[in-house]
């Protein structure tokens, strides 16, 4: 595969993942990458994205291909590629070449799988198709992937025992795609000066990402409208007084994602009244990361960076009231109604495809509290482990127009002082913060985040 | 929809089209978008592309929509989004305002189409989970969309001969998917002088479509080994002596297409053998171009294209015998072993989801032939139809290794001649022309295609 550049030592932390897991599972497993998608007619695909659990053990990004996992031994099964495709394609490596590079024990023809299925957990993937190709080759009904039961949910607990923190090999990828995308935010704050239209701001980020041979690990947000949260729309123009918000991350080849915020003027400098909120959400930003080691619940980090908000917002008499019963009273959530980040990994809000096992504890659920239903992760950190750190403060009409909410929060809320700010639709802080034995990196730290660094880079 | 900026004069030419199809069939018609596609996990989509024949007669990229067409009336059939999708999407446009903007005549819920499907003919989408729901409304089972029979394929067969030829706002959308395709194409050549790798290319002509809120209407082909058709890698690093291939399309936010070649060279100037094989490209381009009008076979402009290439390979000493000779026997396909283009429309191949219903005329397949089973388009030109012209000249290893073919060809080839010619790995020259009443209007003409202005720009 010339798509990937990798060393021996990925085998060798492939051949590592793979005997941690036979430790923890007693059956065999068999992974499958998943195929690529049709957009408007067979030939024309969108770009294959290969299933993460697969990549996690098999480290290339195959496209039809499954692997089968015993006691620490590697099978891989895949077709060499139909006679023409050389023509069209360019000389494939063959399945043994493959086999080689990941070190795979043996390698076998699709078909050869099907008398191989006894017993075995297996994840469904993404696409349709080969969810129906697993299922035919296990002779079994799959669940959805939220909802495994079976030695597909054992399977699914020791993969997110793994997965949950990373090794050498895996931060090392996160670190090559945090670089690129650290790069990609600061194409994009100097090419905010000169642009009229999000749109261009989004060519300069995802411009650097395409150099790069990396692809965007979710749909960029670029949007002078930072208040419509997963705003994936590029339509509007750019006016001087606008705050942008970018949040962009890029993915590596082999799949490892990267998730960075950073909002910035579109003129340059801050107005005193986004400075104001900024330094808000900064301080929100800061403490969270100060107070993060082993042990702590993330739940915690999330109440800590609510609270750190509803004081500022106090201070700046949005907010009435102790910051404390505020965010007991969820008055926060009218302005930060998300959580405060998730794990990051091989998928941006890494192993969502399985619903909240990953992300909550054992016997843990989502809250239906207005603050923390949106909370994706709810553990104490380990070691290893990396995570986003994103407060923010948003001005939403869904929520702040409502009346109900207007109601009850009716004494919380200074809405004379809020309307001051209404040159604040959104500002979000987002780092990749990887916790340590005795307390965090910020792997995201080469982009600035201080507001008189980001006015000089924008 | 903030997504798509459309005049008044689309929904007149949505009527006109509705109106012709209602003259051409006599059943109702129900047409689906489609749905996103997950990528790693459920909330991390592939970017949304609609059904072309919903774009069609919708307009739209609409998801999860669907439209019932009778007797010229059209009915919208989808449902209002979640409650909470304000907060994470935005306000999104009603249903009703929707359907006033596509001039339809009723909008529902979608759970109301179910009542409406007795008796109509549909066209599945790419989509696995569209399709099932297609089957379940219509409570039926659906033919792949490249077999289809009974009302199905009589829909298909009106839909083909409607597309077939495009219309003022067809041709204004192709226009402007072109005009940023170009644009994108001369970003590209600057950018190669100070490029490293394929991917730097890439960047920038893939750039300037996101800049323009465009997608790729296909995945752009960058590279210096042009002789891999579909190389859909960026991994090569540039080398002075090299040419770069690039085919690279933009596609408006409404789904058309364009699609458009060139070939430079990575130093600015074309070597004396690499500028002798592009002439040779070029005088079967322009030559096939300047012999279309209406009532010609494009077939017969595909043996002409490869007439051209054997005239000027034998001219070059590279093949030996008469041309006519050389092409009755599939000698040229040696170099030139793809068909000479194809349809363009929402498609990049259009309507290449009905298999070749579009491409052939009835009663007619693909040949057997070396040199004519890759061509696409096999009918007499239309005024309104746009084809592309894609003359190339490639050494492919696959091709030219293959002992089989070294036999039957041992006395047409000069391979000590060929030699030479190293330096030609690939190049492909295309061009988007529009059939007129007389002749043909080349609608990428644009960007320049001659070898002087190439260099000038590259």
């Amino acid at each position: 595969m010339q798509t990937v550049g990798k060393t021996e030592s990925i085998a060798d932390a492939l051949k590592a993942r793979r005997e941690q897991l036979a430790e923890l599972v007693d059956f065999p497993v068999i992974l499958w990458s998943g195929t690529s998608i049709p957009r408007n007619f067979a030939a024309n695909k969108y770009l294959f994205r290969a299933s993460s659990h697969f990549l996690y053990f098999a480290g290339l990004p195959l496209e039809n291909a499954a692997i089968r996992l015993e006691a620490g031994r590697l099978e891989l099964f895949m077709d060499e590629p139909a006679p023409d495709s050389a023509l069209w394609h360019g000389e494939p490596p063959s399945r043994q070449a493959i086999a080689e590079r990941i070190g795979a024990d043996h390698a076998y023809p699709m078909a050869y799988l099907k008398s191989r299925t006894d017993g075995a957990g297996t994840i469904p993937v993404q696409d349709a198709a080969t969810r129906s190709l697993q299922s035919h080759f296990l002779n079994r009904m799959l669940s959805p992937s939220t909802n495994l039961s079976g030695v597909d949910r054992k399977l699914a607990e020791a993969i997110v025992s793994l997965r949950l923190t990373h090794d050498a090999a895996a931060l090392a990828e996160i670190r090559r795609a945090i670089a690129i995308s650290a790069e990609a935010h600061r194409a994009g704050m100097a090419a905010t000066r000169n642009a009229k239209t999000e749109a261009q701001v989004r060519a300069a980020i995802e411009g650097v990402m395409i150099a790069h041979n990396a692809t965007p690990a979710y749909s960029s947000i670029v949007t002078v409208h930072g208040e419509v949260l997963h705003n994936d729309q590029y339509h509007h123009g750019i006016q001087p007084g606008d705050l942008l918000l970018v949040d962009a991350g890029a993915e590596t080849e082999s799949g490892w994602a990267s998730d960075i915020t950073r909002t910035w003027a579109a003129a340059g400098q801050f107005s005193a009244t986004q400075r104001a909120i900024y330094n808000v959400v900064l301080a929100a930003h800061d403490t969270c990361i100060a107070a993060m080691r082993p042990g702590v619940e993330y739940r915690d980090i999330h109440l800590l960076g609510a609270k750190v908000i509803a004081e500022g917002l106090v201070d700046l008499g949005i907010l009435k009231g102790q910051p404390q019963d505020l965010v007991d009273r969820d008055a926060h959530a009218l302005f930060f109604p998300h959580g405060i980040g998730h794990l990051l990994g091989l998928d941006v809000h890494d192993m969502e495809d399985l619903g909240d096992l990953a992300g909550y504890a054992p016997g843990r659920v989502r809250s239906d509290r207005f603050g923390l239903n949106y909370l994706r992760l709810d553990r104490p950190l380990q070691p290893g482990m990396v995570v986003t750190i994103e407060p923010g403060f948003y001005q939403i009409p869904a929520i702040l127009n409502d009346s109900e909410r207007r109601a009850k929060y009716h004494d919380a809320v200074n809405w004379e002082r809020l309307s001051d700010f209404s040159d604040v639709r959104g500002i979000r802080l987002e780092d990749d913060v990887l916790v340590t034995e005795t307390g965090t990196e910020v792997l995201t730290a080469t982009l600035p985040i201080e507001i008189e660094a980001i006015e000089r880079l924008s």
